[in-house]
């Protein structure tokens, strides 16, 4: 067996990529440990911020991938990041869910529940309500500023596509008339500069394996990273953007990373 | 005491023009009961779904302007009116309150909770939340379209501003990528057509008085009425855009729509 690409850092996409729901995309595990059986130093890419690192690493470790929250980088923590390089400690008003607002409290932010705050975090939340969107808007009338995790419109599951952070970065903008300023998950070189320096690789010398174009393979090719668009996820083989964009490889899956042994 | 215009038809914005929340604008009642002394035919028109017809003749009259449900046209009998041209009896989804709910039900719609409709109706809804527009998601991917009751940013209160319509419209059309195909509140010529039907006048023989530039005015305008800008609401009068849309009247409130008698 070998490689079909000689990079030493992959990052891999998580949703549609390694496993869809509940269930492992077959031969992604046997991709991985040939990945890291070759040497290669692999790291798994979020734009959710719905669980914790801990969570995603239990579950791929579950799901046959034995990871450590160290290997996952998700938008909850770079936004964490991002923002405490901003303003280090400051109140923030959080539209987002538990796994984030802890992330935040483990970066030092005061995390509160009225809008006397200097950032409301944007994010997706499946608790989303007006009454968030009442204390976004109090906030940016006080002047506080936005940011947010993930510009996803939708997000795939078992059941079909549910809304994503989009929905929420929508409804604020159009009440506040206030633009978000930053959203750090792909296709943000924010992400993207987490990732690598976590890696210890140049882009150059770097993949990125994903299911969307519009995050993973936009964000590899502005990175100037090697892309690879994987089937498995939302982008269908009839896409015309493949042909926009002209990923590296474009692969049923992300077990033909792996090249069958020659006959 | 005389009428600063000899126009036949008023329509009379209710929230900043007549009142503020649950406070009288002095000098509204004498003025509103100048008009119809003299002859000439009111109605009020409000872009807000969040009360019934009657709920504002009742409020007006407890004011001291005797109205009735007739006397109001609001966006939710606009909007209720409007589709059963397009749609009559279809099955709806509403974001929105029980008012609206109800003029829905009025005009035989078939309101539903789940996502098996053929129209999303998206209005002003301080019960908004994930699960709605999770079911607007799932509407629109089996073909629903969208309709909206008002285009408003913010509706202000006794409290201050608090998120509008245009909140849920924006979250909608961010998760289904499908835009909203009509607005029926002002500015829409769909809720001038309704209310000059009601006062049985021709526009060039009917004035708007309203405190909203982007609502009141500019329908006012474009739909050939004459236009009063009242400063009792959400515009002050330092605001560039009066003189770019130059109203044919501006007056610090609705009471100087009646001349002091002639020393």
């Amino acid at each position: 067996m070998s490689l079909r690409l000689p990079h030493r850092g992959w990052l891999v996409d998580l949703d549609g990529t390694v496993y869809r729901g509940e269930a492992l995309i077959p031969g992604a595990d046997a991709a991985i440990a040939e990945l890291r059986r070759a040497g290669r130093r692999v790291a798994f890419l979020s734009n959710k911020p719905l669980a914790t690192r801990a969570d995603y690493a239990a579950k791929l470790t579950r799901l046959g991938i034995p990871t450590s929250a160290d290997d996952v980088v998700n938008s909850s923590l770079v936004l964490a990041r991002h923002l405490a390089r901003l303003d280090a400690g400051a109140p923030v008003f959080v539209i987002g869910e538990p796994p984030l607002v802890a992330e935040l409290r483990a970066h030092h932010f005061e995390v509160r529940a009225d809008h006397r705050v200097r950032w409301v975090v944007i994010a997706f939340d499946r608790t989303f309500d007006y009454a968030k969107l009442d204390t976004a808007l109090q906030a940016v009338r006080g002047g506080a500023r936005l940011i947010a995790t993930n510009p996803d419109r939708t997000c795939p599951t078992e059941d079909g596509e549910i809304p994503d952070c989009a929905g929420m970065i929508a409804a604020v903008e159009a009440v506040t008339g206030q633009a978000v300023e930053v959203v750090v998950g792909k296709p943000s070189p924010i992400i993207l500069e987490v990732a690598l320096k976590r890696l210890g690789v140049a882009p150059a010398d770097c993949v990125i394996v994903g299911d969307r174009i519009e995050t993973d393979i936009v964000m590899g090719k502005r990175g100037g990273l090697a892309t690879v668009l994987v089937l498995t996820g939302i982008t269908r083989a009839r896409d015309p953007r493949i042909a926009e964009t002209s990923p590296d490889l474009v692969l049923g899956s992300i077990r033909e990373i792996v090249e069958p042994p020659h006959q």
